[in-house]
Parts: structure tokens; C-alpha cells; sequence
């Protein structure tokens, strides 16, 4: 059986090296075999999962600088039946590709906003003079040097080699230790686990609505690694809340306070409990 | 005297509405005259008050539907001498503007990414066909009018009585709830007010570093009524926290907490403590 894992697509974003990861991990673990699946964007990758169209999802979820990845969060918050299996940890280290003879023949950079923050120390140091324009992924930028020789994209290496691309400058991320969270989701359940992930909403408009849910975790002496607060899209002020509890779901603490918490919030839903990997690319 | 107010430009965002409700606030409790100032991003609309080119600057905070505004966060945290006057939460009604005689002629629609995202159920449903193209501020999308007669922009009311252009639907936004909170800052701490707003960073890597501040408050009984954490930028899972204490500094609990609480954090920064105004357009 090959197993089919979406990602937000096309060919050489960060989503597919993170995928590729995800494919190594599942055949040294469980000798199964995968093929990727690109999709056009992050709820269309999770429905595809949701829905039978692939057995797993691989979606950002947080960078290191530019912080939460709210669509996947806000998508997430949304659905019922996906759980993390598994988090992967991808090194994200920028390249400048470009066919131009070198960085004083460049006029014009394209790349996808979260790339340009991430350059943009190294940008205004190195290429003053240059129009920086928004692409809407890096695949996008990398096609815009096919007709313009004097235009510059911001990707991966990985990416350039697979356009076929040379790569003028490497690395030019502004902070050396950039990293990108990425989920693993498919339909069952994965057990054990060293971190658990949960979102829930609380009554509104009650004192201390927000406080007494954390307690509940403080009292134990869980460890909170994340909490992240979303609107809930009804009123400003009415939050729904993700937070990454570093134990597993199956451990007798984690699960009375997850008892406890069914009390003091409105909806609660457990993402998945689950392991981190860290690659190298 | 004439005090100057900072904003994000140019003519016609929403930004400039809340600097205008600023500006008759201004006149109303103090019988100030001020003049609005517009830049080009927020890092410098509030470097413009941090130098003393201005007196104020009104920023936008968080948004009802798409969440907090992370510049705004990211640009304080790094600024030492603002200090939060007031908030002005305005409603959020987006239009649909053009010269075209109907929406059946409509063939593209020009928006910031933001109104995009707020209205896309409505443009799913009415405008199926239509090319949705990114624009980097509602004026910009205005402007792209002036030579497509048969596109449209997404903005406010004002921005097409301002720029002289049709309203062809309105409103549009998908959810009717839609706010977006600013805040108003200057060099000054404002005294008083219902809410308190701080910023702070945890020692690393201790585990429950993030449950400890939060009980400072809990145990005496201040509700929070927002938490955002923003990545440090120097490791994943690494953050600064924003807090939102619905009470003011002067309070001698919140003094209280806050002198406990530089126990337990490795920088904390007072924004502010201030009143909330909502405003009509």
C-alpha cells in the first residue's frame, strides 16, 4: 500500500521538503512507501486529508520569526477528525537564485512576503537599489526569471537545483536560527507521544474565563511549551486558544487535567499527541 | 500648539479613520487642534513619534476576524519610549467600488490581502469568475481603477466618496462583527484608564516559565483579556508575551503584580495603561 501525503504545493516550496522528510520518516519507522501530493493551498491540503483524497497532511504551523502560520491554525480549529501524528522541525535557510553574472546586475527580487521579512536586514545591506516584489509562493518567484535574466528569487537550494537555477548568495536569512514548525495530520489517533496539542474556547464574556483553564496545568506542574490565542471571528475580545503541553496525552496527569478542562471551556479538541523531529536538509 | 498625528498611508485606509476619530478626541477632551501626518509602513509611523517627529501615532492593534497585527507587536517590543494613550476600536464595513455598471462586468477585484481574506465568502458566492489580485494597501487598489473601468477595489465607504468613485456593494465583509483595534501612542505615560497593556520575555528554557507570570495574575483575581505570543526571534519556541489587564496601573493590585511579576520575567515593558473609545464612521 503507498501511502499519499499532501503538502501545500508546487514543486520545491519548504511544505515539500518538509513532506520529503515525512516520506523518509514513514519508511524507516513502518518500511511504507509514499508518494506526495501538491496542493494550491494550506485548507485544501488538510480537506484533501479529511476527506479520504490522501491518508496524510503536512502544513506549516509556526516560523521562528514570523510566528504562527494562523490559516492552518484557524482551518484546524474548524475541523473534527485529523490528529497530529507527528511534528518535523525544518532548518529554513534562504538563498538568493538568480542567472544574473552577479548582485550589482540585479533590478528586481521576487519572493513570498515571509521570505522577504526574513532577507530584509540582508536586502537593505546588500541590494539597495532593488525592487522587491511579493510573489505568491517562492515556485512563482523562481518562474518570473525565465523571461527577466536580470531578476533575482529568494528559495531554497533545493529549489534551485530543481529549476535547473544558479544560486548567486547563500545564506541570507537575517537570523542564522530559522526554523519551521510543520504538522503531520492524518484521521486516527497516533499514541504516545512526548508533547500534546489542544484548542479550546471559553464561555464568553466570564472573569477569569482565560486564566482558570491555564491553572489547570499550572497546578499539575505541566509545562506549557506554546499557547497561542486566534479570534474566534465572533466579537473582538472573544479568543480561541492552542496550546502545546509537553507531555503525552496518554500520561494520568495530562488526562485528569484534560478532565478538568472539559469544566472551564466551551468546545475543547485534542489535535493529536505526538514527537518532534528535527531534519537536516 | 498643533499635535501632529502618525499614521499608516496614504488617504483612504482605514488607519486614517481611526487617526481622524484620534484627532476629534483630541479636540473634545482637551480642545487640542492636530494635523494627520501619513507614512508608509508602521515601523515608521511609529519611529516618527519615537524621534519626536510627531506627537502621536494611531496603529493598528488586532483585528476581530484575521488576529493581531504582528508589526505593530513585533516594532514596540523593540521601542522603548512609546507608551499607549488610548485604544479606538473601529468598525470594519468594506465596500465594493468601481465604475463598472453592475458586478456581472466586473472581471478583476484589486484588495489588500487582509479585506480579501475578510470578504471572501461574499466574492466566492457573487463573483466566481473573477481574478482576485493582491494589492499592498486599499489605496493602491483604488488607483488601479483610474485605467480598468470594468475592475474594483475593496475599501471603505469614505476611501470612494474620498476618491470620487461608486459604491457598487456594500457591505461585503463575511462577518458583520468586523473591528479592528488601534492604539493611539506618544512619549508620554497617560495616567488612569480601564486597561493596562505590558510586554514581556521569560528566562529560557525553565520549565513553567510561561505558567509563573500568568499566576501572578490569577491569584489576584486581575483578568486578562487577551495573551499573544510573539516568537523572540531567537529560537522556536522561544517568545515574548502581550498582555491586556483589564484594570489600570494605578490600581494597587496591578502595581503589585507587576513588581512580582519582574521575579519571574528577563525583560518587561510597560506599554501603557489607558481607556477604550469605540467610534461609529
Amino acid at each position: 500500500m503507498t501511502i499519499l501525503i499532501a503538502h501545500l504545493g508546487p514543486a520545491g516550496t519548504y511544505a515539500e521538503d518538509a513532506a520529503i522528510a515525512c516520506r523518509a520518516w514513514l519508511e524507516s519507522t513502518s518500511g511504507l512507501s509514499s508518494e506526495l501530493r501538491p496542493y494550491s493551498s494550506i485548507p485544501k491540503t488538510l480537506r484533501a486529508t479529511e476527506s479520504g483524497e490522501t491518508q496524510l497532511s503536512v502544513v506549516p504551523v509556526e516560523n521562528s520569526i514570523e510566528g504562527s502560520v494562523t490559516t492552518t491554525l484557524d482551518t484546524l480549529w474548524q475541523m473534527n477528525s485529523l490528529q497530529i501524528q507527528r511534528a518535523i522541525v525544518l532548518p529554513i535557510d534562504h538563498a538568493l537564485i538568480s542567472r544574473a553574472p552577479d548582485l550589482a546586475s540585479l533590478q528586481t527580487v521576487y519572493a513570498h512576503p515571509q521570505a522577504l521579512a526574513q532577507c530584509q536586514g540582508w536586502l537593505e545591506r546588500m541590494l539597495p537599489e532593488v525592487r522587491l516584489i511579493p510573489a505568491s509562493s517562492n515556485a512563482e518567484a523562481l518562474h518570473k526569471l525565465e523571461q527577466e535574466p536580470q531578476s533575482g528569487a529568494i528559495a531554497s537550494r533545493r529549489a534551485a537545483k530543481l529549476y535547473n537555477l544558479p544560486v548567486l548568495s547563500y545564506p541570507i536569512n537575517d537570523y542564522p536560527d530559522n526554523c519551521t514548525r510543520f504538522w503531520v495530520l492524518g484521521v486516527t489517533p497516533s499514541p504516545g507521544g512526548t508533547h500534546t496539542s489542544l484548542a479550546f474556547s471559553v464561555p464568553a464574556n466570564i472573569p477569569g474565563a482565560l486564566v482558570t483553564p491555564l491553572q489547570v496545568f499550572a497546578t499539575r506542574n505541566l509545562n506549557l511549551s506554546r499557547i497561542e490565542s486566534r479570534p474566534s471571528k465572533r466579537s473582538l475580545g472573544d479568543y480561541v486558544f492552542f496550546i502545546d503541553i509537553e507531555a503525552s496525552a496518554d500520561d494520568p496527569t495530562v488526562q485528569q487535567a484534560l478532565q478538568e478542562l472539559t469544566q472551564h471551556t466551551e468546545t475543547l479538541k485534542l489535535l493529536g499527541s505526538y514527537s518532534i523531529a528535527k531534519v537536516t536538509c
